[in-house]
């Protein structure tokens, strides 16, 4: 029987698995270009090691190597002292995409998807045909062996595998041989991957030796481990319909909607089930969560969200951010900048109940910006998690929040060239990244907002400063001005009264002048004061409220 | 026996579904925001039925109707005169991510992923909890059913399924209720959406029924099917040993290597086959291609790219642009400007052998660029394969090409403020995506250097355009400046000659300068015809080659 076009069209109809479409896709995971590639690797070996040693509460120390053997083709290897991936598991965790202890737990890591270093063994595999090598220690083992993917099954392939007991310690030590890939000391080269690395993770010894053979060390300069990460329940506020029937479907071990509710999300009380209940009467809250239906489900969210039910902010210590003196620490370290200011948001919600919390930082003046020469430019250090953002950046949320900032407003005649470090670090249990490269953040308008208002916290410091420097600046100016007159007319009024010695009063006039300028200073200082200072808050608030509408 | 550290750290390891992956990760599929998730729906649905309709050799009639039936939450239906999907693949094709018939073919379509489509139905299921309604016609068959994905499992879940027989003609018609999505009439919406897409294809009969009750007919102005798309073979320029190796390995029909080379790749001789093999002495080319190895397929690689070996371009055939008469038909009809460019570029090669094409027009004056009151900007219209690319602008190759060209260099005074209109098309059988929301093209040098050449080919036909307008404007000016000053001097030569009448001489006067100017005229324009016109080649090189640089 011949075939209808419609047969035809369909014969070629084929299933594929998610290696084989970041095969095609590699740009999604980051491998676009050749440093950004080459600085992709180093990105996900190292955030995976940062994530392990915090989980693991072990002290950060990690080491990166990277050599060139061909023109655009190197060999990459970074170790840790983390706590290692057991047999069972390494095959795939570095083989398999979507696999890994990080894709379904609401917990503030840096790595989240379980494909980072899955895509890392796919390109060293497409560029050089060469599987990944690696060693781990853990417990009392030492194993080694190269794995490659099946990219038709998403499958670890693990080769050479040898197994050692005895005492090794910990950790974690890939070997990559890649192409395509370019070491470049440009701002988003690996170089600078590793610099902010280090400025946001105080607590991390990271070293890197270049493929020149240039060693570069940060050495940490502080011995506090971060909180280990914890996994928390959702906050109902933001969790949507389809969330809660995920949930309740799961739901193993509580037998009712009301108990159910209670204990898988937090600031759920007893009476807050009660006040649910009477917004949706018709709800059975004794019912089995596997049986909730969709209806129901909305119903409830939609009670959740009924602005007369008020809701307790979910709580502060599950999101880890760098932390005010420790930015002021790393910021005053590595850029050595006249002015720092750096303003501390409490956290606040994201839709989906996760919190979120962000920081920003504003250096001025010093080593802070950009330097070509004399010149000067703004440079912006964007971080989710404390993991550097070095590229997209036109796309992410922080680049647009900084755009959409009146910087006239704090002072800043011209953003661009001014010598500005704008930092922002996004903490949270989930991350809404553009792509799976992770180099952006989505332009979501809760989190533009918060992130526009924490840089302005930070601006409104810097205008203070900077309206002291243009003050001083001022008076300087105008006092020389007048400087410069007093000469001439001491010789002018003296010859005019026909009396006096022109030196005589010039030295009267230069008194008056330093006399009348000083109790200008203080002055002008008090009432500088008055409006910055004190009436601070009332001040933030007007502004906040501006920006909202 | 106690976890160890190790042990309790991994005892967390899941595996996951592509579709858990998208679940999380909805703003990759272009689901973020209201607006761009109702235009992301549009945007899968149309594209689909455009590119059926391609293969069946069917002129496109395509409708769609949304309607609001709640706050936010709207019934969408597209339907159209395609081939339809048969019963058996239905459910995967809209209910399972990664598959279809088009991911894995060399062919020019508008959708490569296999992604679009059933991602609809999950942003359906989690906004509302509602399956997607289909109906499809094919053969003597009409099925109607619902569908839904088990995202645990990514796959298809049908019900209500029923068979009829007879003759229903074809097509496909789907429908979906989806929330937390708006009807927007901005340039980032549905309206524009379709504007756009009829612009680009203009065999496409569409129409939009809005949720606001509106009829927008967009009816086909040409009556030519665009030919089928063709499966083309890749050209070995480009193919990396990656390619090679996957392309060797899966080889059944020829069993040497260099049968291989000659049937599987375009542009491949046996002359050919003869210099690569005195390049490569070592490699064996009678081998069977599933028995190369990396090292053998790297060094075959290597020598494709000898600059010795001398390539014929692939066959400009396999790539369908829209055609520069069919994009001056469109701009006419729909800007109605003052001046169109239009420059379609020869086909080049991008990395995987694969032949693209840029298509670039300016559309200036009249309705040309964006009207806000009496004031004018320049606007970027970017197409892939003649599908609208309405987001992520900042991140695009297109946007960046247009940025980095010197628009002051064509006569453009302000760039932002020019009544200009810049439309780019991008056809290639593989278009690098930055993700698979599908809304901007990878920032690639190849590429991108590329639609900078276009656009400047395209640019230089309007700085003639400009130039002459200019010269016409200027010559005018300084003709009305010394007419001014005629009757004066007039009066005052007769006077100061104390002879002849000031009318006569004013008379004498103005024949003069009018015998000036035009010849002046006449001389300038032979100058620049000189400069502009048959010259044109040789500016154009010289041009390109100073951006290669």
């Amino acid at each position: 029987m011949a075939q209808t076009t419609t047969e035809k069209i369909f014969s070629e109809f084929r299933e594929h698995s998610v290696a084989e479409f970041f095969k095609k896709n590699q740009q999604m995971l980051g491998f676009s270009g050749k440093t950004r590639s080459l600085t992709t690797i180093i990105h996900e070996y190292v955030t995976n090691s940062l994530d392990a040693c915090e989980e693991a509460g072990i002290l950060p120390e990690v080491t990166i190597n990277i050599r060139e053997i061909d023109k655009e083709r190197y060999i990459v290897s970074v170790g840790d002292n983390g706590p290692g991936i057991p047999e069972k598991h390494i095959g795939k965790a570095l083989g398999q995409m979507l696999a890994g202890t990080k894709f379904h737990r609401y917990a503030q890591q840096r790595g989240q998807q379980g494909i980072g270093a899955s895509g890392c063994t796919m390109y060293s595999q497409i560029t050089t045909g060469k599987p990944v090598k690696v060693i781990s220690r853990y417990d009392t083992k030492k194993i080694s062996c190269e794995i490659t993917i099946d990219l038709k099954s998403n499958s670890p392939q693990i080769r050479n595998l040898v197994k050692e007991e005895g005492d090794f310690g910990h950790g974690l030590a890939i070997e990559a041989e890649v192409a395509e890939v370019k070491y470049d000391k440009s701002s988003f080269g690996v170089y600078e991957y590793v610099r902010r690395t280090a400025l946001a993770n105080p607590h991390l010894q990271i070293s890197l030796h270049d493929p020149e053979g240039q060693d570069h060390s940060f050495p940490r300069s502080s011995d506090i481990i971060p909180a280990k990460p914890v996994v928390v329940q959702p906050h109902p506020l933001g969790i949507s319909t389809n969330d809660m029937i995920d949930f309740a479907h799961r739901e193993r071990e509580f037998k009712r909607v009301s108990s159910f509710l209670q204990e898988r999300f937090v600031r759920v009380s007893a009476a807050k089930v009660d006040e649910l209940k009477q917004l949706v009467p018709d709800v059975d809250f004794n019912k089995a969560p596997s049986e909730l239906q969709w209806v129901e489900a909305e119903k409830i969210v939609k009670a959740i969200h009924n602005p007369n039910v008020k809701w307790i902010a979910p709580a502060t210590d599950s999101v880890k951010p760098i932390g005010k003196a420790q930015i002021e620490k790393s910021l005053t370290n590595i850029l050595a900048p006249q002015f720092i200011a750096v303003a501390e948001r409490s956290p606040k919600i994201y839709k989906g109940g996760i919190p979120f919390m962000v920081e920003a930082a504003l250096a001025y003046g010093g080593g802070a910006g950009k330097k070509a020469g004399d010149l000067s430019s703004s440079e912006v250090i964007r971080y989710a998690n404390r993991a550097p953002l070095l590229f997209d950046n036109s796309g992410c949320a922080i680049s647009e929040a900084v755009k959409a900032i009146d910087w006239k407003r704090y002072k800043l005649k011209n953003f661009e060239e001014e010598p500005l470090s704008v930092l922002v670090n996004i903490s949270s249990v989930y991350v809404p990244y553009t792509s799976a490269g992770k180099q952006a953040i989505s332009n979501d308008e809760e989190i533009l907002q918060e992130i526009k208002n924490a840089i302005m916290e930070a601006a409104r410091d810097l205008q203070s400063y900077l309206s002291g420097i243009r003050r001083d600046a001022d008076r300087k100016e105008r006092r020389k001005a007048v400087l410069r007159y007093v000469p001439q007319l001491s010789r002018d009024l003296t010859e005019l009264a026909g009396k006096g010695s022109p030196k005589e009063l010039e030295k009267t006039l230069l008194h008056l002048i330093e006399t009348k300028y000083s109790s200008e200073i203080e002055s002008e200082e008090g009432e500088a004061e008055a409006k910055n200072g004190k009436n601070g808050n009332g001040k933030e608030e007007k502004e906040e409220d501006e920006v909202e509408e």
